[in-house]
């Protein structure tokens, strides 16, 4: 075993050496076809040692390097030590989360977590939440919840039973998983009411009250409206406060997706960003993201307790007794035996402490203005006005027709020293985009970004 | 950074020695509370080696030890060391497993270890599958492609469109999570009938006859029947090339949950309990049961591809190309960006060999046997009949009122140095229950398990 840890070291070391690799991958798909199918074997053991290095060697060359300091890619993170130590311990004990008895230590860890992050986002006292696999999983059980809390029929018998057509409204940029959700959800894509945005690519208010008097009108039964504290394609911040108040005069569930932007609220100076948060029956967070640890850390809070117990609940005998510190997990989410998710949050915001991650949301934010800045001194246009870390670019040259933005970010691609996206402003109407998404990035990565831009868009022009 | 990974180091290792540990949680939870209110305060920075020797401590002194060799509980399992390996590279390189461009060598990981399980299954070559939290997402994601599949409007207009209410058969001892699945689902938890079993606690097919042809004949529409291989109480293996036949005379769905039981594939001598898996058109299996690495790793095989695309279809304007090697993952799967779960599974797989992984399994099958004629000699009843190893007993003392299972368990607790449980047998009639699930487990720890249940029983009598 010491000589596979000895490798499982150099393997990790490795990994936080990231910046010395190219950001893309460099093997073809049929190389790394050949090696799987040569290294990964079953028909023999192998030796551990040299699996991991055949491991680490198909990561490094077959993978977008998302904790690579240039990629400004999807919320993926570089992570933090702390958040690595913390999941490779997990792994090791593998702990089990489904009951309280089986796991009391981890269960604590995970309490401490969340409450901790609840506080911080200014939700009551009472506020329960537990981690998930994702935000698909955290949206989904908002989305659960809103039902079973709003349709008292929905948990026995169904979408069938309801009063009408339920309909629930989310921004036309909030996060696609809301239709898958609602296909999975048994009330049908067509229950997801896709809300206009204005010029700052928010939910335009006016437009949700008028969905809602519409449908109101037309026999359907509104129950929840989604705001999106940072939408993935541009970083708008939904009205928040305006929801809040929205929702409570129409009785709807209000649930905020916060699962990049919460992170904002670790910086005393940018939390004002989440104001209205607060007021949320539930909020979804996602740890991976902004938080820096690897995938997958969700999570869900809610007010409503008493509803995640009906959402949940079950009845099976085999199982540990229930106990006085709470409902177990496997009667309170959708998951039942399911990882200790919360260790790696944990380690890493004790490591860091609340004020080493503000200064790396900080500066995340200050490398984001000096993007801009960069981009439109080197003659681009920035299309999206969020103060959040995510910069929205065109430049006349495409703007008239001379480049493409598929023409540029092929040659940005080619030079594979960063990574950067194209991305809907809004429907029709696209852009490059470039999220600080990395603890690894400093001033001269964002300098270095836009030498590649500009190079690419003067090769394509 | 090198004295954290020292620390990491000595961490994994003391958790593969936990046979010298007791197998409960020694600390009380007032205790736990103030060690990780203590020690996680992230109002200040820890070092990383100190927080590493804390979260060990909180681990061993607070969990039931699911690696431990006399942990005969809940399909939770100790942990090999190639997946314990695998998992903590997944953590340091952190791929982002949402589209296969961001991740071609995870991606190509992932199929490869897939493939090689669906073969193992004897499902046609044109079978897909994908990684998912647990069986419960699994199980999840068999429902709404069944419905997806049969009902052609659920998708966009949810179970209110459906032509009358949908019913799906379970055994009465199937996993209560598909209960909890009808709810998430839009259903209604009264889309599930329960059949009753039979003497050898399998689905009763001519009570599942009798139900469907009920239902039917009431305007209910079935559409799913759920065959389970290795139920969670009691071990049975639900008839399934009977039920395959029944579903396909009835036009119906039919899924095997075959999230632990579905090991025993593995084994050459044990295959055939499983046959009739492979005309399912899905399967459930979990590697973080009977592969033994950490969770969670739970896994959806099924024949029908295009079902997949249907049910999770988006359209993100953010996200990379779709790819020419097949649907993305975040149009086929209920996630969206997920961990790299394939590669703890691949990398035991090719380090045991399915040789390795045979002889555990049919190791565990026998050290079953011999638990069972250990507690008949020592006076006990063992109560259920199937070949899988998982024990289910009793003792005349117990059943004639002298001692009560809850009397006895808690003096097996108390002797803290094995884990068993209760479990229902069938509704109204209940058990002891030892399954064996550690890897570490010999035939020492089988005789010390009857030693120890035997000491119990008589200090309640």
């Amino acid at each position: 075993m010491n000589d596979s840890l000895q490798a499982l070291n150099e393997a990790i070391l490795s990994a936080f050496r990231v910046e010395e690799l190219p950001a893309l991958p460099v093997a073809s798909v049929e190389d790394l076809r050949r090696r799987v199918s040569n290294g990964f074997d079953f028909d023999r053991p192998h030796a551990l040692p040299d699996l991991i290095g055949l491991a680490a060697g198909l990561l490094r060359d077959g993978a977008v390097h998302t904790p690579h300091p240039r990629y400004f890619g999807l919320f993926n993170p570089a992570v933090t030590e702390g958040s690595v130590a913390g999941d490779a311990l997990v792994a090791a004990f593998n702990p089990q989360l489904a009951a309280y008895s089986h796991s009391p230590a981890a269960q604590e860890i995970e309490r401490h977590t969340i409450r901790a992050l609840a506080s911080r986002m200014g939700l009551p006292e009472a506020t329960t939440g537990h981690f998930t696999s994702g935000g698909s999983e955290a949206n989904q059980t908002a989305v659960l919840l809103a039902l079973t809390h709003h349709f008292p029929s929905f948990g026995d018998d169904g979408a069938a039973s309801l009063p009408g057509a339920p309909r629930m409204y989310v921004s036309e940029l909030a996060h696609d998983s809301f239709t898958k959700i609602a296909h999975s959800a048994g009330i049908g894509r067509r229950a997801v009411r896709k809300v206009p945005v204005d010029e700052d690519l928010r939910m335009d208010m006016p437009s949700l009250r008028e969905a809602i008097a519409e449908d109101r009108a037309g026999g359907s039964v509104p129950f929840m409206v989604v705001g999106t504290a940072g939408t993935t394609a541009g970083g708008a911040i939904d009205p928040l406060q305006g929801l809040a108040l929205l929702a409570e005069d129409e009785g709807l569930w209000f649930h905020v997706d916060a699962a990049w932007g919460g992170g904002a609220l670790i910086s005393e100076r940018r939390r004002s960003l989440m104001t209205g948060i607060d007021r949320a029956h539930s909020v979804t967070f996602d740890a991976h993201k902004w938080l820096s640890v690897p995938m997958g850390a969700g999570m869900i809070f809610t007010r409503h307790a008493a509803t995640v117990g009906e959402t949940f609940r079950v009845a099976a005998g085999y199982m540990p007794n229930r106990t006085e510190h709470g409902l177990d997990p496997f009667v309170s989410s959708l998951q039942w035996s399911r990882r200790f998710t919360g260790m790696k949050v944990a380690m890493s915001l004790a490591h860091l402490g609340w004020d080493g991650y503000a200064d790396i949301v900080e500066r995340q934010f200050s490398l984001a203005d000096e993007l801009r800045e960069r981009l439109v001194s080197a003659g681009w246009i920035v299309l999206n006005r969020t103060e959040l870390p995510l910069v929205l670019f065109s430049h006349p040259s495409i703007e008239s027709g001379k480049a493409t933005f598929e023409e540029v970010l092929d040659r940005v691609y080619a030079q594979n020293d960063a990574w950067i996206s194209i991305a809907p402003l809004r429907p029709g109407r696209r852009a490059l985009r470039a999220c600080i998404t990395s603890i690894h990035t400093r001033s001269e990565d964002v300098e270095r970004l836009v030498e590649i831009c500009e190079q690419a868009r003067q090769e394509s022009s």
